[in-house]
């Protein structure tokens, strides 16, 4: 089979990690023909590691040797290159989040409908190994329902960059990282969303959010906790977990942690401990023969990777794995936080 | 001086633990007469622990040579007890939570007052060393100011004992725990409460709730987390909280614990880091100069001890650090959680 030839919008840290990592990977099934982008800087990057730089937009279009064009650029401009790729006959992945808003979502399906072309957005943590063990202890109860999820990332750096920083460029966390773990939370639960809280943040004096605590709960009964911080010198565990039978804590990137699960051996009740000037049977550690302390479950990646998949839809009419239904879900959810908050 | 010669209603787990211990540590100000429990078995244990059992709630009542009663009975028989005891002429320490509603604590205020009785409320956590240090934190500034404080305290043993799982006895974690740690944050922080969002938690089956999660903004833009979990088999941290100028986390009852500071040097950007499929800037830990690691603070109790305290209201008309308008205002907004979340 032939690799999809791609042309890439915009060459800074996203665009260049597709082209020189994400898409080598699939090399099977996407290459990249060249970039473009709209700094003379880093189109001379670019060149530099070895890929063509188209001289204009326009040159990038028109190219008839490719198939699709990854759009990497700052959020605000997704909707109009989008719109031009699709117009030029090219499929397109863009960068997450999609677009500033639903309108503007649902102008550029409107556009890939009419074209007949593939549109599917990038949101590759769906790929990441972390989010992949907890899928799996929800599918598979490993320690037993699920009911409480929290999703929490944090770091101390404050926002990133420049553009990120603009309300107008579509800045802020909350469509940062944000719509990564709310894409990861509703793919995962098969239930419709109950209730959510939102606050965000503006510690940093950023007009954009600098991280945010949300609270969500769904039909089937289960919670979730999605926390983004730009100000946290320590972090909380990335992922904690309670099922009827146990908890979870991933800690870190690296996939640090453990599960406890409940033996159900009968036991004595726990001995009380000294808890500050109070004492505590409630809140005393359980007897050891109450609980096992076990490893994180072994997990692999249930489905093809992303470009695979992009192909699969693009050549065979596949299933998309990021259908853009579940795209626009939590674009609409981001937008009525924002509308709340930043008003 | 004469310290203050109480009787004890109640000679369950609080009431025996009074006894043995915190009056014991407060010698010079207190000492227990007798103690009266409902169940015979229980005044067998007061016998054996050394204490004379008195034969019936009257005679500890017209006990002529007692000040005080300290009540540490089930909540839903505090009411009664305490104008009962006020009426008999007795100042009152009453276990928390002061009563079931703002309704009944109005009813011992006002027979408080009509008696020239004091009356006080057992808030002991206002003096945990894990609470005083966050207390030091936020009035000294340490890590700037305090802009997040979250607040858990999570086991794994489900709700204890028998009546604290009975709507009608005021059973349930928010009423058990929940009283203690709002008490302390609306202690701590000196501004009005803008927003509380709490959600309880009914996974154990109970008629009561088994932990909650509330959220609460304040409107000198201090933002709080507060959570008790009776389901969790791995515990978060007792207290994670944010400053303008670093965190602190204080693991656990022991104190363990640490804070991360920034240290302003002029340092290089962090480098990015894999995380998941993807790399990250802002989620990468900061450069090893950007911070410095420091031991959490060393404390002393900033205040006497709660018996001493009493003492000093009583015989010589002292300001209480357990203020009864404060009580009630606790008492006032898990009275309307619990309004809003049981019905």
């Amino acid at each position: 089979m032939k690799p999809l030839q791609f042309a890439i919008i915009g060459y800074g840290g996203m665009g260049s990690y597709h082209a020189k990592t994400i898409m080598q990977k699939s090399s099977e099934v996407v290459a990249v023909k060249g970039v473009y982008d709209i700094k003379s800087e880093r189109q001379d990057v670019a060149q530099a590691d070895g890929f063509l730089a188209y001289e204009s937009l326009p040159e990038l279009l028109e190219d008839e040797t490719t198939d699709a064009i990854l759009i990497a650029t700052p959020n605000d401009s997704h909707k109009e290159l989008a719109i031009a790729a699709l117009k030029a006959g090219k499929h397109v992945v863009c960068e997450k989040p999609v677009a500033m808003n639903t309108a503007e979502l649902d102008e550029i399906l409107a556009e890939a409908k009419k074209c007949e072309r593939t549109f599917m957005v990038h949101q590759n943590r769906r790929w990441d190994p972390d989010f992949l063990m907890i899928r799996q202890m929800y599918q598979e109860k490993t320690l037993g329902d699920l009911f409480q999820i929290e999703s929490r990332v944090q770091g101390a750096n404050g926002i990133p960059g420049d553009w990120r920083h603009l309300q107008k460029h579509g800045g802020g966390m909350l469509l940062d990282w944000g719509v990564h773990l709310f894409d990861q939370l509703l793919f995962l639960i098969d239930s419709p969303l109950q209730t959510i809280q939102t606050d965000l943040s503006y510690i940093l004096g950023d007009e954009v959010d600098d991280g945010f605590h949300s609270y969500l709960t769904f039909e089937n009964g289960v919670k979730v906790i999605i926390e983004v911080g730009t100000t946290n010198y320590i972090p909380l565990p990335r992922w904690y977990v309670k099922g009827m039978e146990g908890t979870a804590l991933i800690s870190d990137w690296d996939l640090n942690g453990k599960m406890v699960k409940a033996t159900h051996e009968k036991t004595a009740a726990p001995k009380p401990i000294q808890a500050g000037v109070g004492l505590t049977k409630t809140m005393a550690p359980p007897r050891e023969d109450a609980t096992e302390v076990l490893s994180l479950p072994a997990v692999e990646t249930p489905y093809p990777s992303f470009y695979a998949n992009f192909y699969d839809v693009v050549v065979n009419g596949g299933e998309p794995i990021v259908k853009n239904s579940e795209v626009r879900r939590v674009l609409a959810l981001l937008e009525t936080i924002l509308a709340k908050g930043n008003n």
